[in-house]
């Protein structure tokens, strides 16, 4: 039975963290758990040595107390708060991880991290882990569906904003903090929220994400020695929606808790660009098994107007490519392929790729459901192909399957150098459920310090 | 000569306090930084064994790299970042410290701390520590006044909204960032402003206090490590003023930059409770020369719809005592005095204030300006007294003398049991302009740890 609307948010999602019981969480979302943290540390080993993700550890490090958690992919050992920012940071770092498609918050960066970094400082097992990042990415998405689409248009980069609940919620979980106390690490957590799309394009960006890990930890560290927030922060007069422009629908948040599940909602990226380009992929690797690229005189792109919106811009830089309509359609034409290494700057400087981008036209064609994108080509004889494709790889109506996330985790693998060690890795991700101590999981994901 | 327009608020105040000479710095200013560090380090010590603020210390201490830096009256020594964190929300913890009339910004708490803690570890001279202390808070209240009064009227905790960037512009000065590097720390910023009116009377808003301080020293060390943001990340569509509601007032920003100066326009305040009540207890204390309070029988406070607003309302807690006109004008009365003590647990359960304050009655009074106060008392005896307070004391146009400050940083000592220390540490921070290494000072606010 849903809660009656009295009941505010807090207390809702506090009670149903701290009450939730292990065997009442359905099978299928057990395993989509575990598809999201085989996506996630694929993501961040895969960027582990990243300019970004190396300078964030450095910072990290002269701030640690205490080397208790793991940094993904990397040498240095952090405390829980460190190993969180830097982890976060890294697994969005690229776009490339997942995404709760009505909300556009990308789930996992900023709640498994914490969540890691405190299996390892104070020893859970892989169920406990589970249980509390589902629960923490549940609370996630339900905050960000009361506040969306408005939220995300005014400016606000959900992923953190929405994220730094869902911390602080996996964590009062792991933490084992009663439903009141979880209640104000939610409550506090709204205090921390922060984070804009305005700044998307930059680091600070990454430094939004790392936060929402780090400061979700400090808001249930905090409730668990008495720090209280008012009862209404989420939803009240001057609280955290409506400081944000919204009336929240509470329904969305504390309808239905139990019953029914946000974030079996979610899904993973085949592909490190904006997930409106995925179509346009999809279609370009479909041409590129008929004709070589050589032959293309002109790539015809057509999808709605939120391509358009947001793909149909000049190439500048590496991070450009993963939001340019041109890039992606030459990249996966020219390479018959779309992954890290066709979104890297040796891609954007790649003379081939760069002379088709420049072949690449884009237009609209207001018959096209949302998501869809049609590519047509015409060839130096004269020869015409098209491809319409209109649910690409990755979305909800053609999830990625188990293969294609483990294919997906020893590409990320293999560019940070640890491919030899992704098949043990990946045995023991979908062996988590019954793992008792997956703290040496983790540790081995780190990287020997140079002797 | 202000900065045109097209110039992003971010690149003019980078610019500003990248560019900044000390020399330029009008002595009256610099001395009203004295003012304003003194009378937050008395407030910081003054609670430093409340057990708000033993608790952050306590989860800080678990995440310190290293003890490079004081707490405030405390016996533990934190990282940079986490003795930030302590002493902002330390600093604001009783809303005993000081106040920019127009935003209702809290100055120094947010921007001192991470200062502080630089010269600690990295080791500045007074007038180095001074000189980005200026800028941090000239850039923290000018941001502010661009979005005020909607900004607060939103929900937005203004002191921590605001000081999250002037912590970043006063420790970019200090660590020497260039112009450049400056802009991107207040855009990583920006990623980082968080606060709820809705949680001010909990715990929660200490968090946002420490973070701040604690976010904005971080902006800056991201900064220095290439770290980048929007240009417009303050300012833009997207960006920060208008995703929290406001068209920012962009002149109220980079007009007049080194000219004209909202820090010098800081109060400090004679009493922790409400800045709207401090007329009332000025009342209260004139009036109690002229009668005992046990002679008493009726209290009559008048004033305009603010106070009634902030403060007609019942007492349970102590924290209700700083906001509540009928324990102000009763515990004036009866103590003669309006002190932490007067606002304290026992003064709350005072059976003789207590009983007072059942005595108070609060009307409006539309004809009286804001900030004035008017009480009259009704005696056993028949005799009436009033008095009308239209300036309170240290209010802008009643601001308190130096000596003043040097009363209430005495007493802050004093009920910290550091009375004997604190006539050496007055001294010290007078005459901090010509100090080689205000590190020493700082280090003896500290508490050796226990044997």
């Amino acid at each position: 039975m849903a809660p009656p609307e009295s009941v505010p948010a807090a207390a809702a999602l506090g009670a149903f963290v701290a009450g939730s019981r292990w065997d009442a969480i359905p099978p299928a979302l057990r395993h989509e758990a575990k598809r999201s943290l085989l996506n996630f540390l694929g993501c961040a080993l895969g960027v582990s040595s990243d300019p970004a993700v190396a300078a964030a550890a450095r910072v990290m490090a002269r701030f640690s107390g205490g080397g208790r958690a793991t940094v993904l992919g990397r040498p240095e050992r952090l405390d829980e708060m460190g190993a969180s920012f830097v982890n976060a940071l890294a697994g969005n770092l690229l776009d490339y991880d997942d995404t709760h498609l009505e909300t556009v918050i990308h789930p996992t960066a900023p709640v498994a991290p914490p969540l890691l970094a405190l299996v390892e400082a104070n020893g859970h097992t892989g169920a406990e882990l589970l249980h509390a990042f589902v629960l923490g990415a549940e609370v996630e998405c339900r905050i960000g569906c009361a506040v969306s689409p408005g939220h995300y248009d005014r400016g606000w980069h959900i992923t953190s904003t929405a994220g730094v609940f869902g911390a602080a919620a996996g964590c009062a979980r792991l933490l084992g903090l009663g439903a009141v106390r979880t209640a104000h690490a939610l409550g506090i957590a709204a205090s921390q929220s922060a984070g804009l799309v305005e700044n998307l394009s930059t680091a600070a960006k990454n430094v939004g994400m790392g936060n929402a890990a780090r400061n979700g930890l400090l808001a249930a560290l905090l409730a668990r020695e008495g720090y209280t927030a008012a009862p209404a922060a989420i939803e009240g007069p001057l609280g955290w929606a409506r400081a944000m422009g919204d009336v929240p629908n509470q329904e969305r948040i504390a309808g239905g808790l139990g019953r029914s599940w946000e974030f079996a909602r979610n899904t993973y990226k085949p592909y490190p660009a904006g997930i409106v380009f995925h179509a346009v992929i999809d279609a370009c690797l479909e041409l590129r098994t008929k004709v070589a690229s050589q032959n293309i005189v002109e790539v015809s792109v057509e999808g709605d107007q939120l391509l358009l919106d947001r793909g149909n811009r000049p190439v500048r830089t590496a991070r450009d490519c993963r939001v340019s309509i041109h890039h992606a359609a030459a990249a996966a034409l020219v390479r018959g392929a779309a992954g890290v290494e066709e979104f890297s700057a040796s891609a954007l400087n790649d003379p081939t790729i760069a002379a088709l981008r420049e072949k690449v036209r884009a237009g609209l064609d207001e018959s096209l459901p949302r998501g869809a994108a049609r590519v047509s080509l015409r060839c130096a004889d004269g020869r015409e192909f098209a491809a319409l494709v209109t649910q690409a790889r990755g979305s909800a109506g053609r999830p990625l399957a188990d293969s294609e996330l483990d294919t997906k985790f020893r590409e990320n693998c293999a560019s940070a150098g640890r491919g030899m060690e992704a098949g043990r890795w990946q045995e023991a991700i979908w062996g988590l459920e019954a793992e008792a101590d997956p703290a040496r999981l983790l540790r081995s994901m780190g990287r020997p310090a140079p002797a």
